[in-house]
């Protein structure tokens, strides 16, 4: 079958590689129905050191049900179900409490030699616990925004709780990218009453607007501060949504956070020290969130996708075969495409 | 009036200084019944660098109403008052939402040319707003216990809240100071089912057990934090109350904190950046806690303290009158003693 391999910075590549099959009676085989490419996957397409052999990647899909190992029940050849981008038992302790990805059996999609979606199948460990089956068929026109339900929708959902986003929340959102706009999505779907999105593309803001951001910030720095704390009559907001995970992004979300307030972040942080000593502590600064345990709360976004409430797919602004592929990162990274989705 | 000032490390004296009069409308005059020696007043007392002017110092007192503005209603003199640490006007944006040390009419004791509380008497800014009246005569058996509401009780109970605690948590509390007791005693209060408090002094762990402290741990770095693993499966605890404040002990709770859980710092950090990027990301953990509100508090805490359901003056183990302020100093830093009360 085809799938994508990474061999370094720029250089991706659809190959054939050997089919999949059960490994373990705990394994699944996903025909790949649809998959995304994630701004997370930028980073490697952007730095990843040059090697011989490629390494699958990929992390966001859904599909059909091929083959089932002996021990997964609950599921049948033919389903079509999503992928959460970590798979997990879903019956350990840290699973019970909604925390899939400390899951000690779990593990990620594209990662450590599991296979990544950005292919025509693959191989889910821990199927049962992982894969969640969705009442749709094979080409229902909802699968754009049901795949997004395997990360980016959650993960913003996930920035909104970890910060307390409820009914008259008052939030700002980091960053314009899909997660940002899904943060925007997923905290006026909790309620929020005002969200102020910080971002500098318009196309991307404008639907920002339409997922619920009451106000935009185009400027960036030291001036979007002010416009953010010029916006909140000088105060910032109790709630602050990272979506981006660079130090800069998150010495933002530490300007304009209220005093007493939370920062969350879900963009996977290209930082390793986090100027969080006295005057954050003197402005009782709470910092959270992490990768978002996506299968926690499939359960609850689920039924808003189906019932058309919200509609997370319309991050997409491309859609490719498999073929295309590289030439999808290629517009990512050039910001020509918000998000990529790949139909193989 | 005698009143303690600071000249630099290690250099604490007790001297003349004006008597203090009302500046504002709205300031009152406390003489001082019990002040305390604080565990951040050993910070300046360790590195202050000398100068031929003193700075008043101490920021835990209460006292006797004994003047009082124009303005100030709801106090009269005779009235025992105890005083928060931070002073604020109680009625701004953020003294109505609880944060009193974010008030932008408030400041320290102790501080920016505010009186210290180590002394006779002090002149007390917005002292309706921070001033809260005792109904105990002047010299009380609940003096010690009372005095602590200025403070160190408060303190801990900031911590045990900001990180969640509540009936039936599991906690980790870092250090064995005054702070750290408190700490203990506050998440008992609010129902800590178990409380493991790393402390290395027998004295005072015997005294955090009594406070309710289920298990001690004496050892340090990475066998302290092994040992913590080792009493919770492996796992750590979700709620971790960092009381000291340097960067060894953030680590320390960062190490013993499970995953999905939260760091709560109350201890004034010793440090400017926090290793708080992929790693702590991934385990979703929170890092929250700061300067405590402790006005925001006292309407909770002060009925616990009369009917004598908790004891936090406990944390005294010294006493002395203002002319051995300095001895009590010595005696804390060189941890002769836990925590030293001053009767001038």
């Amino acid at each position: 079958m085809r799938a994508t391999l990474i061999y370094g910075a720029g250089d991706v590549r659809v190959e054939n590689v050997p089919d999949p099959k059960p490994a373990e009676p705990t394994d699944a085989i996903v025909r790949v129905l649809r998959a995304c490419i994630c701004g997370s996957d930028l980073w490697p397409y952007g730095s990843r050191p040059a090697t011989e052999k490629g390494d699958r990647i990929g992390h966001e899909f859904l599909g059909v049900v091929e083959d089932l190992g002996s021990e997964v029940s609950g599921l049948a050849p033919g389903d079509v179900v999503v992928a959460p981008f970590a798979y997990a038992d879903n019956t350990c302790e840290y699973c019970r409490a909604g925390l899939h990805t400390s899951c000690p059996h779990g593990g990620f999609f594209g990662a450590g030699g599991v296979d990544g979606g950005q292919g025509e199948a693959v191989r889910v460990p821990f199927a049962q616990g992982t894969l969640v089956k969705l009442p749709v068929g094979e080409d229902d026109a909802l699968l754009p925004s049901l795949v997004t339900l395997s990360d980016v929708f959650p993960t913003g959902h996930h920035c909104a709780v970890t910060a307390g986003v409820g009914p008259g929340s008052v939030v700002t959102v980091i960053g314009d990218g899909a997660v940002g706009l899904s943060a925007v999505l997923a905290a006026k779907r909790l309620g929020a009453e005002r969200i102020i999105l910080m971002g500098r593309h318009a196309d991307r803001t404008s639907l920002g607007r339409e997922f619920g951001a009451t106000d935009v910030v185009a400027e960036r720095g030291d001036e979007g501060i002010a416009r953010v704390r010029e916006l909140t009559g000088g105060f910032g907001t109790p709630a602050v949504l990272e979506c981006v995970g660079t130090l800069t992004t998150l010495e933002t979300a530490l300007a304009v956070v209220r005093d007493g307030g939370t920062v969350s972040r879900v963009g996977a942080p290209q930082y390793a020290e986090v100027p969080f000593g006295f005057p954050a502590f003197g402005r009782n600064i709470t910092l959270t969130g992490g990768i978002a345990p996506v299968r926690a709360y499939l359960e609850e976004l689920l039924p808003d996708v189906l019932d058309g409430v919200v509609e997370p797919g319309r991050v997409f602004d491309r859609t490719v075969g498999l073929a295309d592929v590289p030439d999808g990162y290629r517009a990512m990274a050039a910001r020509e495409a918000l998000k990529v989705l790949v139909r193989p």
